[in-house]
């Protein structure tokens, strides 16, 4: 991209308010070429240090069959789709979605299973606020033998909500008191420990308690499932199913529940229902339970899910089937009982019990440091326990080579091929599947987990279902507020190199250089992008990054002796997200009025500042608007609030508009999130991961989040006074970090500023265009846009009954992804096409709009009616136009190939015809329905 | 796979004659888990050391852009479909490789290029053999200053053909005499001179020879084109562009002809035909040329072609279009000239002459070693040439690092940065692109070389034609006699490393240590699985290796005084590269009759062997036969042969019957070639990349083909009496031998014998399954038949006109791929399924031949007329399907979805309906039509 001179920079004055324009070249970088970013990266890479982990705490290595790592990891095609809303597009993802929620719900032995949450913690704070609505009860168990972070993170995220929580030994937790909503334990515990847990959740289930596991779905294939020892919610993380630990993330957490309790579960659910051919088709079910829909009142914050990792999950358990999972549990599991044997025949002593899967608690006889020294020697890490002893947790990874070395370690003086010759039988003494423990209910006996077990049919079931999907790899998806662009595969090519992808989240710090070399050089660039003081990495979604906003700003007030600011003022026009973050930050939400032009109507927020002048905490501002608008009084707004003791959140997810241009922190805001996955060019990867870093002024950061394993440097400084942990990870979804790293330093000062110049550019582009046939709905005075754009479909409602839902199907038929629909405004369509479309493909997709506009005249002109338009029998489906039968005034290759861009042989096809919602959640199902149901 | 016990042992004892089945287990490793590959590979790789290499001779570095190394070289849905012989499945690669072949002619200037040949030496000398069939002269001119490793292989194939090579100093070269063929020059020349060559080339023409340039594209895109300085023929390496060294190979040669020629050009071409509708479509072109029609007539034993390097090579000019390209190698350039003249500035010499691109040849002043010494302190590598002076050529990656090393290295103390100050202007005085040898002429001006210069853009268009081509990601791709197989990712990984895939195939060999120990195993292996004592990985395809087993046989006679030995015999049923290959050996081709059953006629081979038995030279047989039989005689037939002092050739084509089960070495074959893309798993790639070592006993291993530039090891033994070399590259394709290595690894011993056994029984379980509705061409005397069958549907003709090409273009209908057709015998299908298809595909397969016999007989029965039949009108194409209009008598979802496994949602489409091969031939265009040719 070459500057285009005055007009592109005439525009930008037209646009921005020269107010907040930033006057001098920001301190970033020259642009380095793409050979140059991968040798870098090898260099930062090469600075980490890939031991062997055996450190487990909810972490294991396992071996990404190499076939789903290219075909899912590595394929634009599963990397760059947006969330499945427009499911007639979304088939396969969907389709594989249901096969993890199958899976999750098998595994753990309960009906329902959501398809994702970010982390196991975050899972189980869901779960504890799901047993306190449920209850209606403030109080929750923890046991101690929970994973540490994961107790960490339900104590953070109680606190503001104001449930209390109890850390229990599980055999004496006391429920009799009759307040407890639930009790959260772990399944096999943190120590390794399988226990008989069916007198706990009777006891918990007696006076109305709920009782939840956080569980590994390995264990679960030798081990009796949560459901049958009663548990109402699972939680956990299905990493260890084939995906790199990637220091600390991106995985796909799950949570299951029984049947009652299915309209309260959180994050995104799969659905089964039908298209209006009444076939079998896939769509995201009870969306009603979601902040985009409920706001403060939602269940929970969650938007952005685990999709892509979810489908790496799920293919691994599709790829192995049930008889492989169980083989390779086994051999981890009788790979422990050779090392507990090993350990037994020295000085050492096992703590944990005689039933385990893959983990052991050692008490070292002598001096442990012996130990670890001899450990560091072969480069193996441990869990090292506070309390003087190490944990080690045995993986698919482990060889005898491993075991051999973990035996001399520890002083045994036998070698595993020994130890498992003197086992008597063909399996250990002890084993987990030869006692009470072990289990009996059949899982995953699904044909689709029983049928692509070779690399020939996994392959072709991968790429049917890749073709199913719309993706930045067919055409351009131009989401409003979403900023669906480019994802380069230089950028994407360091989350394949072991150095990046396969490091635990707790290890040493010093393992981890390159990293802390990336992290710095990230925080450094993306202050001087927004004009902040520091970036908190850990929030790993632009949800979680709003409440650690919140939560910071709430302790920061609180260190100053004003807890009591509670009030959140929140545009009526914000992101669902924000007013549900605030609120489970423990925060009154109050709304703000927007103006007939799309603005926040000034006025009414002096009105409610003034109101609340005493107990205002914040107001969150969304810049440029959610309307598409850079509002010019920004400045005083912020002053405003400050003025009355209040913070300012800037919301960033519209980024891309501002970053060279102008910064948050320049113009008043005190913290924002910056969604990587919007602005900074991490894949969507079909609905997650995401990674919602915050930055703020310096007054904030010493409130930052914490980790109770492995505690970030800054929160450990004198000064510092750091919230607990928001996420599982120190640093979030860290291996995805080098993504935006590498967008950031291909770019350059002026690359980063021309980009954002042209998404302006092409956004007033496209307006120009389509005004006139279709209204704009809110410009800026000047009579220009920012970087996106809402096109007012309602009066077409009331002229001729055409509803923003059908051009945005119709719009399928062309090949493109609708964008954001009825948001921020009911009816409408919210386009942002993003500096990575060329004038082609505006054209085309404006092309496509502008026809579409022709039919809706047709209707209401009368020339065919709406029922029998193509408009309302989009999408049009291959079965639709192939049918023997065609009912239509229009033509099949009208429907079909409407325009000469749209072409037979490169067509994109939506998979099934237009979905019915409303059925599919009256007929909740949520796992693979049984082959007959296709036929 | 397990073993199923008797049964499968029962079928192979009724299959393979007991006299030949091997008696003890072979000599092969345990079968490795695919993460020891990885590990084992890794370690391998670690051994080869990874200098910056500046040797030039044809071979340099380049940056393969990561999207297209990611989205094309990365990707099964590139990398697995067969060569493109059903054209309505493979638009997608025949529209791209059309766009290489309108780079090559646009870049060389000449009218029509192919793509694509082996490599630049090869193609150099297929450049000479049709100067001697176009000019009906035997004597050929090479310049002195070609690259030598094409010198010598020009040298290797003239001889047996009778062809005088005269190197020639060019300015000196004369051919008043009227009997020279042609010149072969290099343009620029090996030590990096840009002369004056219309002398020359005046001088060929008017005495009636052809002038052939070897060259250089990226050089093209400033010098004048081969076609502006009058050549006739231009041919060359088009690596540069977007492909990775190697270590050799694979990369794609071109060959570029004036019109007159154009029906003499070897290998495979691609060209603009119609469809049944009138649509524009792609095929193969002139398919009447290729040895499998002329057989020993052909113009070449080429088969192979380099597929799928052609398309990434032509993907790198789509993606930098014109300008970019020009960009590049105007920064060569310049670098160059930096080099140039801080050399001047030193004491050493610069020997190459005023005009030059990237390359300069330095005589040093002091001692070479020196400066030598210096180089391999900084791990940069040299053409060092024999007469004491080194060679320097610049290429994409140079940086200004790069650049200051080199001047240190020469003792210049002057930085690149200050003698690109010194330039004046913003061009090094004396460039290349001020002087009468500049570019005049465009190149690259058709659209499709400047749309797709984003990556964004560029990820769309290879996606579309990605989806517009059957691989088999899609479906089984039953071809018989080549092995369409599992192609797995894990094999395929190491492709990308570095140290396996940027090593210059002329560094010293120390640096590839790696490769050697991967070579040795590699030979260690495949010696045990054929019975042979040695193997030579030089050919870098099947038809180099029949050739270079020829040649090794002719050598081995001369060499006991038996030269006069000549003849080869050939069954009639044989391979067309067989003959043309053997006539390429300068051998005389004698058929041998074939019986009813498809078995070569044992009384008409002895017949033959006694007519011969003094000029016999060798036989050629393929074991199991072509006609998918093992033959009871094979000993006895071997045994004949060398009792008249002949040689046994066994064409390894069939090797996938007989791994682990019986050896060609054992039942009496001298040599044997190994389509490692057969058998060895190296994917199809779409058309080639192939890889054909031959094995042999120890008596033909002396005369193994050398390399001039780096023998190998076995060459330069005492007691070899090398051929000189077959293929530019020491070791061929190097870069792809690690999939066969990790394929042998992976299955071990057992695996592949399961894998033979398996791959037998699931021919006989399709053989059965067809067998009845279709005839069955040949059996075993007990009935069964090897890993592959003759479908004979000749009697269709008779009986209703229906075709084996109706059959093969209705299966596209059903999503597959046709058997190989009317190969070996006409107007037939030979099905193989391989090893890798599990049962269900089998199924589908065989479930949609069934049904098309039923459709054959709705024909035959008059239910339906021939014109009117589906078979008739198939493929369907979409823009059939869903014409508004349908005239035929079934229905469009009879047409397209035939049966239940064809669904809307998951079937790949043929892009274009049936095409019209004539009318493509009688109206040839091989280059991209323009734009208005589409609407």
């Amino acid at each position: 991209m070459k500057r285009h001179g005055k007009s592109l920079e005439g525009l930008i004055e037209q646009t921005v308010p020269s107010s907040i324009r930033i006057q001098k070249p920001l301190d970033l970088d020259k642009p380095m070429c793409e050979p140059e970013i991968i040798s870098r990266l090898q260099e930062i890479a090469g600075q980490n240090q890939l031991w062997r982990s055996y450190i487990g705490m909810g972490y294991y290595n396992c071996w990404v069959p190499t076939t789903i790592q290219r075909n899912i990891l590595e394929n634009p095609g599963w990397t760059t789709q947006y969330t499945p809303y427009q499911p007639e597009i979304a088939q396969g993802r969907l389709q594989n979605l249901l096969n993890y929620q199958t899976m999750v719900a098998d595994m753990t032995g309960l009906d329902i299973a959501n398809s994702s949450l970010l982390d196991e913690g975050t899972a189980a704070a869901e779960a504890m606020t799901l047993c306190g609505r449920h209850t209606k009860r403030m109080k929750f168990f923890v046991d101690r033998k929970c994973h540490p972070q994961t107790v960490a993170i339900v104590q953070t995220r109680a606190r503001p909500l104001g449930i209390e929580v109890e850390i229990v030994d599980r055999d004496q937790a006391d429920f009799s008191r009759g307040d407890i909503a639930g009790v959260l334990f772990q399944y096999p515990d943190t120590d390794g420990n399988i226990d008989d847990y069916h007198d706990l959740v009777e006891a918990a289930h007696s006076h109305g308690a709920l009782a939840v596991c956080a569980t590994d779905l390995l264990a679960l294939t030798l081990i009796k499932s949560p459901g049958d020892i009663g548990v109402d919610i699972a939680v956990g993380n299905s990493q260890r199913f084939g995906v790199p630990l990637g220091y600390g993330g991106p995985h796909a957490a799950f949570f299951a529940v029984r049947d009652k309790l299915k309209r309260q579960i959180p994050g995104r659910l799969v659905g089964v229902t039908r298209d209006v051919q009444n076939k079998p088709a896939y769509r995201l079910a009870l969306q009603t339970r979601e902040q985009h829909i409920r706001r403060d009142k939602a269940t929970s914050n969650i938007c952005t899910a685990q999709a892509l990792l979810a489908n790496m999950s799920a293919m691994y358990a599709v790829y192995h089937g049930p008889e492989k999972l169980k083989h390779i549990a086994t051999r981890v599991h009788n790979a422990t009982h050779i090392l507990a044997e090993g350990i037994k025949r020295t000085d050492h002593t096992i703590e944990t019990g005689e039933f385990f899967f893959d983990t052991l608690k050692i008490r070292c006889a002598g001096d442990r440091n012996e130990v670890i020294q001899r450990a560091a020697e072969k480069m193996i890490n441990f869990r090292l326990y506070e309390d003087g002893t190490v944990g080690v947790s045995m993986d698919e990874t482990v060889e005898e080579k491993d075991l051999n070395d973990l035996l001399e370690i520890f002083g045994c003086k036998t070698t595993a091929a020994d130890i498992a010759d003197s086992f008597p039988g063909d399996k250990p003494p002890g084993s987990i599947t030869e006692t009470r423990h072990s289990r009996t209910t059949p899982y995953l006996q699904h044909p689709v987990f029983n049928t692509y077990h070779s690399e020939t049919s996994i392959v072709r079931f991968m790429k049917i279902l890749e073709n199913k999907d719309l993706s930045l790899a067919h055409s351009m998806i131009p989401l409003g507020s979403c900023t669906m662009k480019l994802n380069s595969t230089t950028q994407m090519m360091p989350l394949s190199w072991p150095k990046f992808c396969s490091l635990h989240p707790f290890i040493p710090l010093n393992q981890a250089e390159g990293y802390k070399v990336l992290l710095e050089e990230l925080e450094h660039d993306l202050c001087e992008i927004t004009g902040y003081d520091n970036i908190c990495f850990q929030p790993n979604s632009g949800a979680q990054g709003e409440y650690t906003g919140l939560m910071v700003i709430m302790a920061y007030l609180a260190s100053k002796g004003e807890g009591h600011r509670k009030v959140c003022l929140i545009p009526m026009s914000a992101h669902g997200t924000n007013p549900a973050s605030a609120s489970l930050a423990g925060m009154t939400v109050k709304p703000i009025k927007v103006l007939a032009n799309g603005s926040i109507d000034f006025e009414d927020l002096k009105r409610q500042v003034e109101a609340h002048k005493d107990d205002l905490a914040a107001t969150m501002i969304t810049y440029p608007s959610t309307n598409g608008i850079f509002e010019e009084g920004i400045r005083d707004m912020c002053q405003l609030v400050h003025d009355s003791g209040g913070q300012v959140y800037v919301d960033g997810a519209n980024m891309n508009a501002q970053v060279g241009i102008c910064r948050p922190g320049d113009y008043g805001g005190d913290v924002s999130h910056l969604n990587l996955h919007k602005t900074f060019c991490i894949p969507h990867g079909g609905g997650g991961p995401g990674m919602g870093p915050i930055g703020v002024k310096k007054h904030l950061a010493p409130f930052f989040p914490t980790n109770p394993v492995t505690p970030p440097q800054s929160t450990i400084e004198p000064g510092a006074a750091p919230l607990g942990p928001i996420s599982a990870a120190p640093w979030g979804s860290t291996s995805i970090l080098p993504i935006s790293w590498a967008y950031l330093k291909m770019m350059g000062l002026q690359g980063l500023r021309v980009a954002s110049e042209v998404a302006i550019l092409n956004a007033n582009y496209m307006m120009k265009r389509l005004e006139g046939p279709y209204k704009i709905l809110y410009k800026g005075h000047k009579g220009f846009i920012a970087h996106e754009f809402i096109v007012d479909t309602r009066e077409f409602k009331q002229m001729c009954g055409v509803e923003a839902a059908d051009i945005a199907k119709r719009l399928q038929d062309f090949g493109f992804h609708a964008p954001t629909m009825s948001w921020p405004v009911t009816n409408t369509l919210m386009v942002e096409p993003t500096e990575s479309e060329d004038k082609a493909e505006l054209d085309r997709f404006c092309d496509a709009m502008l026809y579409i506009r022709e039919e809706i005249d047709e209707i209401v002109d009368g020339r065919i009616s709406l029922e029998q338009s193509p408009l309302k029998n989009a999408p049009h489906s291959q079965s639709i136009v192939m049918a023997n039968h065609w009912p239509w005034p229009y033509t099949r290759e009208q429907a079909a190939f409407p325009m000469p861009f749209v072409r037979p042989e490169s067509k994109f096809w939506p998979s099934v015809g237009r979905i019915d919602d409303v059925y599919g959640d009256q007929n909740l199902v949520t796992s693979c329905p049984p082959m007959e149901a296709y036929e």
